[in-house]
């Protein structure tokens, strides 16, 4: 199934397939993105945690009956080890007109190397105050 | 240097660590507990993102100012690999008499396996409204 290998040959490719499935609403194409491990955990900006794929699948089942999220992942900063990853990066959520200037979003994606490719176990995201900072130390995507 | 080999012999054993030398504001402590990488990255709870070894310093030394900071992780969730450790946890801060009701911290930790052991490379936590919940999920604590 060589399009089920390309989809998680890097931990880049998971985290633009994982992106890609918030801005289509797609649920099924999301939760394929997980480890098959209890031990996964999601946090939404400023909700409690959600522990194991059920609880997470219904927490997305319910940001998506009001549509996908379109979010562009920037300022990405990679820590990796043979059979992990590690990004750190701004969340820009698109809102149409409205800027969102008065706080932004932080995450942290963590990626496991599985038999079945890379997949997400965490996805911690979290809001700090003011417009997003202008990155100038030196970032991953420079490297 | 069997001391220091103990210290960073587990992803637990650095962060038992982590959370004394906060609760002691030891800074020197601290900053020998993360990786020796350009990409670490700390976020205190509400707080931008701090990326490296200098920005992330001048932040624990502003807290330590006031004073160490009495942390006590708890329900924890645990994803290994060979080379790193994914710890999220929630971390009771102890205010003296206050209880902390409205709202909790959560914090994502991750640990990368060095030549020199398992040192920090990211933590990451954010506050979520009310109690903290009591976890119903397996936790790692219990395999």
């Amino acid at each position: 199934m060589p399009k089920i290998n390309r989809l998680f040959a890097s931990p880049e490719a998971t985290e633009n397939a994982f992106y890609d499935a918030i801005a289509r609403a797609d649920l099924d194409a999301l939760m394929t993105l997980w480890a098959d491990e209890d031990e996964i955990v999601c946090i939404h900006p400023g909700a409690a945690r959600l522990v194991g794929r059920a609880a997470i699948r219904a927490s997305w089942e319910a940001i998506f009956e009001r549509g996908g999220v379109h979010i562009h992942p920037t300022q990405r900063h990679v820590v990796m080890s043979s059979m992990s990853a590690v990004h750190n990066l701004i969340e820009e959520i698109r809102h149409g007109d409205q800027e969102p200037t008065q706080r932004h979003v932080l995450a942290t994606n963590i990626y496991l190397k599985t038999p079945a490719g890379w997949r997400i176990v965490v996805h911690h995201a979290s809001v700090a105050p003011g417009a997003a900072p202008v990155d100038t130390a030196p970032s991953s995507t420079l490297h």
